[in-house]
């Protein structure tokens, strides 16, 4: 291939081909042992430079894998054979507009800085994947990403006004812009959210902010059993809607305590953590509730604080549980979803799932959303166990369709759940999505093997 | 045509071709004197007659244009030659399910019977057109539809978890379903919402519900120009999210007034008409901090009621202007956009295209959205008066595209403002509608001539 003409294109050391670096750039969070060996990374400086690369792949019909922090957990940056990795992680900018309230942002800025760079402005950008330190908005955009606040304050496409996104054949589309509202034309800005670089590649984002969120008073609330705490989330959902309603099953409150120490109960089944963030005396209100609501379907006790401090040390416990479970051996790690009252149903037979295959799947969940992370863990280097853990990974994906859920909430699709995707979507609308993906990318060049 | 053959594939009764009946649903509310002659109108009494109305028209290349409740205000619904006009009004079925905080709702149901059926469990369906009385579920969806307390809520799309869509070959694919986080595969679901039936047939849509919605406050302000209650609608923006933020300019105030006296102040330039549902003690709050960005920026009188009844009353005189100034005569309904910066901006070159071109243009604004309803004015029967408002019609969107505005905000395109569209999307963007189209609906049967 003639890297120089791509080379010649970019600005000044926008392509790599050394190993080394190339090797860094070819896999997500995945590791995939399938990733395939790129041609080169391009690290872009600016959308002309995402322009010029897809443009010289096109012309030559070389895949090009989008990629912004490498945090992905689904394998939908991992490198395919002969491909370009396009890497945004140079382009960082991010600009606030205090009159419209919204963030203008490349795709390379992390989650964390446009919340920082809001917050100056005493302003707040809501999506908080449990990864909001180190991963990317392109990357949150690419798989819509939800996170922890997402049951009060939805999920990534609900803050996404406006995308300039590179097309297949390098054309550059502004969608969308500081505007609330706009239905004028078809809906093109969200079908490109959660698309996972299939579609297109996103160079800017216009993002919705909101004023900052008050303070929140925190309840922890430990129940005998999975099952109980899954109940105590239908119950509270039936009244109110919580700013964050996170569960922690035992085997990943005692991960986390070992990991770091809490002080959170080692002996509980679960436990829910929940945040109200209601204004004023409506906070303490919705507090007592969601206590009501737990002690009716048996908590065992019943935690509350309304220092913001100490609840954010329970959120960062909660947020612990992947790199605190992630020591203690190979895992594979799900984001099955389903309606909240089939909660208590898919917890129990995750249950079932680890007992059947002798694996362990502690089990933290977005409870509120009814949107669950079962880690299937098996020990490193047990090849029998690692076959185990993978029947495990589709049998639970298989349950949560069964009960009328998804197989990926946040995550996306990506490289590892594709084989299942079909299962749950049905073939007509597998057709469907191949008319548009074949509309948009007749050559099938853009981060092919993703999302479909 | 043989239509014999599509009265055979129906259920009984649901093709119509009585004169008077294909007459009564040729137009939308628009009333487009180019509505051409459908052969028939099938109004389908179950997602079956839909398909077999749009196999039958496959087959035959027979355009379908789909229609709700006909209050459509862009012509979105109005018939064309030799069309089958696919009514939905006779499917109105609402089921909610309160475990999961969803309505299942068939697209004939009207806006206000799916608020009803939600209260009657404590729920709330938020998005509220001000026509919500007479608007089906369907249309809202087809549009996108806003209201009056989407500057706090969001407008339909925010609210629409699962779709049932008949597509162009009469296959029905069902898309999302009762759980509220869902990433798998393409966002197919947000592409249909606000395609105007280009892309597709709605038959049965699950809908997000919230718990009921608290009290709300209501403040009254008057400002001495349009323009200066722009600017009170920007401060405000900066930081807190009212729950209402309606604007009225003079000649909407003395058209309600006239329709039916209300007490509003007839000296005004222009009222905001703003509420606060924040729980407790944070209502008062934030109503005084509305007050004082009113008062900043020159407000007459802010006139202040914490009684639900009274504040009602204020949002039933703010959605009586529309039909309070058709009365007046002739009307072209605008519906452009701004980022709400540019609102002040919008406004005064509203007032200045009015006088330029010698027609009234009363405007009512969802003015915290930036979102403006200008409405020009003239008198039926007077050819010269329509051109002079139609050129008017023209240059308004025009201004809205050159303040990085919308042409529609919450209306839809329909067939009234296709021409313009181009202008605002460009060559780039309409190629990418159309390859989407040309893919769906590759024999261009759905809805033709409406959105794009």
């Amino acid at each position: 291939m003639d890297l120089d003409e791509l080379r010649g294109a970019l600005s000044e050391g926008a392509l790599t081909t050394d190993p080394a670096t190339v090797e860094s750039y070819r896999r997500d969070w995945t590791q995939s042992e399938a990733a395939g060996m790129p041609l080169g990374v391009v690290r872009a400086g600016s959308a002309d430079d995402v322009v010029a690369t897809v443009r010289w792949a096109a012309a030559r019909g070389v895949p090009v894998v989008p990629r912004g922090a490498g945090s992905g957990l689904s394998g939908g940056s991992c490198a395919v054979e002969g491909c370009i990795v396009l890497s945004l992680d140079r382009m960082r900018a991010i600009e606030i507009d205090v009159a419209t309230r919204t963030a203008v942002v490349e795709p390379g800025a992390f989650n964390a800085e446009v919340k920082a760079a809001a917050a100056e402005q005493g302003l707040w950008y809501p999506p908080d994947p449990a990864s909001f330190e180190i991963c990317s908005i392109g990357g949150n955009i690419a798989t819509n990403a939800g996170g922890l606040c997402c049951v009060k304050y939805g999920v990534t496409t609900d803050y996404v006004l406006g995308l300039d996104v590179v097309l297949a054949d390098g054309t550059l589309v502004r969608l969308g812009g500081k505007r609330v509202k706009d239905v004028a034309g078809l809906s093109l800005l969200k079908l490109f959210v959660g698309s996972e670089g299939t579609l297109g590649i996103v160079t800017r984002a216009v993002l919705r902010l909101v004023p900052a969120q008050p303070p929140a008073a925190t309840l922890v609330a430990t129940f005998p059993t999975v099952e109980a705490a899954a109940r105590a989330v239908v119950e509270v959902g039936r009244t109110l809607r919580p700013s964050m309603m996170e569960l922690m099953d035992n085997a990943s409150i005692n991960a986390v305590e070992d990991y770091q120490a809490m002080g959170l109960d080692r002996a509980a089944g679960a436990l829910l953590l929940c945040q109200s963030d209601a204004p004023g005396a409506a906070r303490a209100q919705e507090i007592e509730l969601i206590r009501a609501a737990c002690e009716s379907v048996g908590a065992k006790e019943c935690f509350v604080t309304d220092d913001p401090a100490e609840g954010e040390m329970f959120a960062a416990a909660r947020r612990a549980a992947f790199p605190a479970i992630e020591r203690l051996g190979a895992l594979m790690l799900e984001d099955v979803g389903v309606p909240v009252p089939q909660l208590p149903e898919l917890l129990t037979g995750i249950t079932a799932i680890a007992e059947r295959h002798d694996v362990q799947i502690p089990t933290v969940a977005h409870a509120g959303d009814g949107n669950t992370h079962p880690i299937i863990l098996y020990p490193r280097g047990d090849e029998a166990a690692k076959e185990r853990a993978a029947e495990a990974f589709v049998e639970v994906m298989h349950l949560a369709i069964r009960l009328g859920g998804t197989i990926t909430g946040e995550h996306g699709i990506g490289r590892l759940k594709r084989a299942a995707l079909p299962d749950q979507l049905g073939p007509d609308v597998m057709a469907l999505t191949h008319r548009i993906k074949d509309a948009l990318d007749p050559q099938g060049i853009l981060n092919p093997g993703a999302a479909f």
